[in-house]
């Protein structure tokens, strides 16, 4: 996809801008509330050493009997709430996660059923595991661009503490629930994605797994209750991710024609306090112009670029008129972004 | 979505198609063929009653030691291999499954690690259960106009053997395992998609169901073994399909501008013999203007809409200047069609 494809499109005329409008946004989270002070008593760590190595003051993990779906659809309720916008008005409801409610239906289903949208919404599930909240804005922007559809929800939710092996700290520590979702529409055509960039590197996709649940580690062929937990290598995902960094952001910004200096607020994936580390240094940015709600809220996986947009949106720091860059890294590995003129 | 949105878009001018031409199509069967006897010993059931309950003489059953992404990439392959087409000017991988080889990281990702694709080229999984493939070529026809991507692999895979409960022979003896493949590009606009139409009826979402291996039913929330299998009910499924059916194909034909006589071939989700056989009586079609794989592959899930296409295409029964209409149902309960002109 080379610069060029976004300034002579057939079909998006007189713009190198891809329209999009976020008309509001909103967030939920499960009700229990973890201190990591709380997980030193369960690891028997002395106080403070969670927080230390996983850099969460607290994070939110679903009790038992909460539905990720049930989540996702008070996240979409609260977007449509605060946007004062008519549930009867979505076209089409667009559902991410990096591991979803089952396997069979679509977690779209399973949230459209506790949305009171039009009956008869179509939905349907994006999966790009920590980027499918990007991929989904992006698959968005075409399908309004087209007028396949006026307006779309987007929901990105996941309940990381359904899989945690509490025997690793690296991949246990510092994961968080919860959803975010956005209300979409073409708009004017003035703002939108400037560019967008989503690139896989096959190489590390065993460096972030959850194995069981599909049709390779299962049931009938022998999986074991381990394979349904997370897994990470977080040294070589970490190295793979800082090789290739750099030239995605150049390729990012050159397709957007814009530099560093432009972009107004970045909201990356709230990975891991080093990987959000190394975004702000290679970046070299004031920590100002960086959403950092990790301590708060941990990595959310699918849900945490949403989450960070709508803090971001709701406290103002991204607002009309501002350009917000969204980049992450995923499972796969994939390495995603985004320039966004809002 | 109604008609004039696709007379009346902003970008897509001076048609109401989307254009989309597919310029190869492939598919893969896994190693064991599975005969109907077979199954007849395996449940003690005399000799011809698996036939005569599911409708299928034989299908495919992936071996233990055969992987989904495997399969997958072969059809991707063999696309490829027919079309004549260089791997490396596929810009994007999109893949779609009713169970994904693994939740974490996407299937796309597992795929492209076995393809010899450019480096980094990006790929993310679209899930609609039976219908991932009508949407994912959707999906595609919007990316392709938008000129996001230029040129699109999208495959489709189950291997539904991995989940089947034998002690249930309405939801284990019609599914057979597959993957089919097409590479799509936009084309000069002379031909795509007339019209498009995806519907969810949530009251259905528990009709089709896989439970086991997300968040709600796993080790951590208490999951039994045979959470992990295929559950459907085969009634109540068909009543809630067969009483929008009518409506939703006024709807499809309607915003082609199209009557059932302008389709020239009709490819249906090869879904039970009941459901096959219920799509060519409403349609009114003589059987040979209807794709039918059903008794020599099974329902192939996700994949079996491709397989049918693909199938319609190398026999020269769908072919430039005509017009397909793909059609189905899905878990969810979701209803989706297609008319594509070739």
């Amino acid at each position: 996809m080379s610069n060029d494809l976004l300034l002579s499109t057939p079909d998006v005329t007189c713009s190198a801008i891809l329209p999009i409008t976020i008309l509001s946004s909103g967030k939920a989270l499960p009700g229990r509330k973890v201190l990591s002070t709380e997980l030193d008593e369960r690891l028997s760590k002395p106080e403070g050493w969670t927080q230390k190595h996983s850099g969460v003051a607290y994070r939110y993990h679903a009790r038992i009997d909460e539905h990720q779906s049930a989540i996702a659809a008070e996240a979409v309720h609260d977007a449509l709430s605060r946007g004062g916008i008519a549930p009867e008005s979505i076209d089409l409801l667009l559902s991410t996660s990096g591991v979803q409610e089952q396997p069979l239906p679509s977690t779209a289903s399973l949230i459209l059923d506790r949305l009171r949208l039009r009956t008869g919404t179509p939905g349907f599930d994006i999966n790009a595991s920590c980027l499918g909240f990007l991929v989904a804005l992006h698959v968005a922007a075409n399908l309004l661009n087209t007028s396949a559809y006026r307006r779309i929800a987007i929901v990105a939710s996941d309940l990381a503490s359904r899989g945690l092996d509490w025997n690793n700290p690296e991949a246990s520590l510092i994961f968080g629930d919860g959803a975010a979702a956005v209300i979409v529409e073409r708009g004017d055509g003035s703002r939108g994605i400037e560019s967008y960039q989503l690139n896989t590197w096959t190489e590390g996709r065993k460096y972030c797994e959850v194995r069981g649940g599909g049709t390779h580690y299962n049931p009938r062929t022998g999986a074991q209750l381990s394979d349904y937990l997370f897994r990470m290598d977080g040294k070589r995902l970490f190295r793979l991710a800082a090789s290739v960094m750099k030239g995605f952001l150049a390729e990012l910004l050159g397709k957007a024609r814009r530099s560093l200096s432009d972009i107004d607020i970045f909201v990356p994936h709230q990975a891991s306090h080093l990987g959000m580390k190394h975004v702000t240094e290679r970046l070299r940015m004031p920590t100002n112009r960086v959403m950092d709600i990790y301590a708060t809220h941990g990595n959310q996986v699918a849900a945490s670029i949403p989450t960070a947009l709508h803090e971001a949106l709701v406290t103002g720091r991204a607002r009309s008129g501002r350009r917000v860059m969204l980049i992450g890294t995923a499972a796969g590995l994939a390495v995603g972004g985004m320039v966004l003129a809002l």
